[in-house]
This record gives structure tokens, sequence and C-alpha cells, in this order.
């Protein structure tokens, strides 16, 4: 028995997200999108192998979030290399999914259950239009956010703290209790790329990069949400730190999109 | 009557190029997109104007190819302002075409045959596994091409040449002499973004940005595609002046994928 990690990216568009959804969900799964990352990877390493392979995952993303390097693993008898695994899956898979690294890891490695923080990035496209190029791929406001104020208000977030106010509901943790170790907020006015429109002076990318020990259900999301209303001006910066302490997530701002957030790292 | 001209991004992925199709190809769309950007401004133009309006654009982009500033213009009767245009349009039109700017110009004003020069770029992403995110912008390559030798390759063709060697068959052009008035080829290691793997020490964007008074039928992606062959080590660099003389197209390297290219810009 073997035990392989891969490190996989993905566009999230088309899924409904990384977990393979239960029998009783796929009835109305019909209507809609119905593939999922974890079930196309299962499906592929079944093939392959002629076993029932389960894909275990670092992070449970959502329907239409991306990822640069989510993290997974997956137990074989089969005799195939980690790299013969990648180029088998590579040329299965839809081109919306890659597998950028296999690695042979202990036999007991869990790529949920072993994380010890994973890093999401949330994207927001700032300018006079709209970017055709990143409908999918970032939240798009006209709004000039201020920086300095969801800096300050984001500051609180950081630490050991009871993230309640930022949680979803259908959530199963037993605790909300989670460690941010890192919030940033960078604007990049200077991006040189030919998806967005270099030229303007007056459209920016905005990146929250956060890190942390684990995560709630929707936090990225509730979080990004309340700091834009924060650079919005609707909230104050204060304030933030009194939605924390409340517990209640009717308090905070609206849940960003998906289509912005990024799962970027796994650390093990 | 009025005259206005507009300045278009597009993402080409989901059309058949710039240029309303003729009814005898219209037959053959049922199968596959039947959508051209030029048709979709002149019907939202004609819906809101209800006159019937002719788009006339800078230039006719193939299937797949994208715009970051295609230039049009179309003449109406209607007393709406450029900037009430705008806005009608980007409500009306689908996301991947966005109006970035709209103004009054003089009455004589074409957008096809006033242009002075164009700009276009072509993104190739060498790594090595594919970018999931790029996967319809740009080409991919595991090879690492050689800059070097592609700069070398491409100085002779800068200036007024007869181009007939990088023309794709079915040009109404009456002559095959343009004026190549920039050729650069940069690579972009330190590219930032959340869209590339901007961690990954071994990849990199490569821009191909070519200005010239005007285009042959192909003749971004037949440049490209024999510039890549140089990259390669497949032609030597001074092979490529041969071909220039040649005027043979069969002597060039392949023509490159539409999805690579981007006009950039074009001006009067």
């Amino acid at each position: 028995m073997q035990n392989i990690r891969l490190t996989i990216e993905y566009e999230g568009t088309h899924y409904r997200g990384w977990q393979r959804q239960k029998p009783r969900y796929q009835i109305s799964d019909i209507r809609g999108q119905k593939r999922t990352v974890q079930g196309v990877l299962e499906k592929a390493l079944s093939k392959i192998t002629k076993e029932r392979i389960r894909v275990i995952g670092a992070g449970r993303t959502d329907a239409r979030v991306h990822a640069l390097g989510q993290a997974a693993n997956f137990r074989t008898k089969s005799k195939m290399t980690p790299e013969e695994f990648k180029k088998a899956l590579n040329s299965m898979i839809p081109k919306d999914i890659v597998i950028k690294n296999a690695q042979r890891v202990k036999e007991s490695f869990h790529a949920q259950f072993d994380a010890k923080s994973k890093h999401y990035r949330y994207l927001v496209y700032q300018g006079p239009t709209p970017s055709t190029f990143l409908k999918d791929y970032a939240l798009y406001t006209s709004y000039k956010l201020n920086l300095k104020a969801m800096r300050e208000g984001a500051m609180c977030l950081v630490g050991k703290h009871n993230f309640s106010s930022f949680q979803l509901s259908g959530s199963s943790a037993k605790t909300s209790i989670r460690t941010i170790t890192k919030l940033s907020i960078t604007s990049h006015k200077s991006y040189r790329s030919p998806i967005t429109d270099h030229r303007s002076p007056n459209s920016r990318l905005i990146f929250f990069d956060i890190m942390a020990d684990g995560f709630l259900y929707g936090m990225v999301r509730s979080i990004v949400g309340t700091l834009i209303e924060v650079g919005r001006g609707k909230i104050s910066p204060s304030k933030v730190k009194e939605i924390l302490k409340a517990r209640n997530r009717r308090l905070a701002g609206p849940t960003a999109p998906a289509r912005g957030l990024y799962l970027i790292k796994v650390r093990y």
C-alpha cells in the first residue's frame, strides 16, 4: 500500500466545489453543474488503478472557488510511481484541473487532519469598468476602497479568536475558535497583465491574503465582505472588533462571492 | 447624425471573432458558436436606437482572439450622449464584452481606414505544467524558449517588408507590404498573479509585442509560430531573414493558436 500526496490547481468556475456530493444531493444536480473536483479525481484514479480510490482533500472549497495549491492524498495498492500518476491523471482529467505535483508520503499522512495552516487569497478588481477577463476570477467594484481603513479593521482579527460572527450556517465544526496568523491587504497598481488593463491609471487589483490554522465555513468570504464594507466607509474600522466580539453573523458584512477566492497553499 | 467611437475589451473564447458572418456562412454556424462581437454590438445598438446600426471595427480579430483595446465606430441619428451609449451597451451585452470608452468623433472618422497603427500582443506561458487559468488566454509550452535567439530572429522583421511568408490564405489584401515599427519579446518571471503560479521558479510568461501600420491575415500568429521554432532551436535565427525573403508561407513555422493573441491598442 502506498500513500500519495497531490498538489492540485483548479479553476472552480465549472465545479460544484471540491467535495463529492452525497447521493441525496445528486438528484438536484441534474439541473446544474454536478461535477466536483474530488469526484473527477476519484473517477480517474479508480480507472487507472482499477481500485475504488478515495481522495482526501485539505480544504473543501465551495463551488466557483479556485485553487493554486489544494493538497490531497490517496492510498493505493498500485505500483505506479507518483510521477506516473501525475502524468496519467493530467492526461485524463479536464483542463481546468491540473496536478502540479505528486509525491509519496508516509502511510499515516492525512491531507485534511495533518494540515497545519492554510493560505487563502481573495481578489478584488477595482476600476471604472469591469474586466471581461476577470469576470470569473475576482470581485469587481467601482468603489475606491480605503485600504488604510480596511487594514485598521483587519488588525483585530489577527490572533486566536472565536470567529462565530464570520461563519456561515451549515458548518459542522465543533469549535469556532481559530488562529489567524496573517491578514494582509495589498494593492497592485502596476499589475502588468494582458488580461487586466494595465494602462488604466484608475484600476487596481486588491489582494486579501489570509493565513490561519483552519477556517470555518465561509470565513474568508465573510471577513472580506465585511472589510469591503469598511473600505467603502459603510462600517467603521473600530466596528470590526465589536462584530468579532458579538459572535453574531448578522452584524458582519455580506459574504463576498466565491469567484474571487483562491486556496493558495496548505502547510503541513 | 453623430459618429461615436468605442473602445472595446473582449474575451474571444466564445465568439467566432469580430466580424459578423455573411448569410452563406450562417448555415454551418448552427453546429458551433455563431456569435460575433460585431453582431452582438450591432444587435444591441439597433435595439437602443431603433435604427439599423452598422459598427465598423478597426481589426477583424479571429475566433478566440481577445482584445483589450479594439476600436470601432458607428453613426446614429440618436441624441443619446456617448456616455449614455456606453452604459446602455454594457447593461445589455454579455459580460465577456465591455465598452471601456465611448466618445463623439467627427463624422468622417472611420475606425478601419483611419487606423494609423495597431498593437498586438501574443502571450506564451512556459512552465513545467500548464496553468488552468491560462488555458484560454495563452499558448502553453514546456520548452525553455531561447529569448536571445528569438530576438535575433525577430530583428530582420522590423521595418518595411513584403510579409507574404507570414500571411495565411484567405486574405483579400491588395499588397503584402507592411511596416513593423516594433517587435519586442519580453519575459516576466516575477509576474505576480493569483491566476498564474508565481511561486514556481521555472514558469514565466513571454510577451510578443508587435506594432505595425497594418497586419495581413494571420500575420502575428505566423510570426510568433516561427519565432517559437527559433526559440526551440528548430529554426536558426538567421533563417528568419531567408523565410521573409522567400515570400513563401510554407517555409515559415506553424501558426500559433488564436487564444494567445490580444489586440491591445489602435492608434489614429
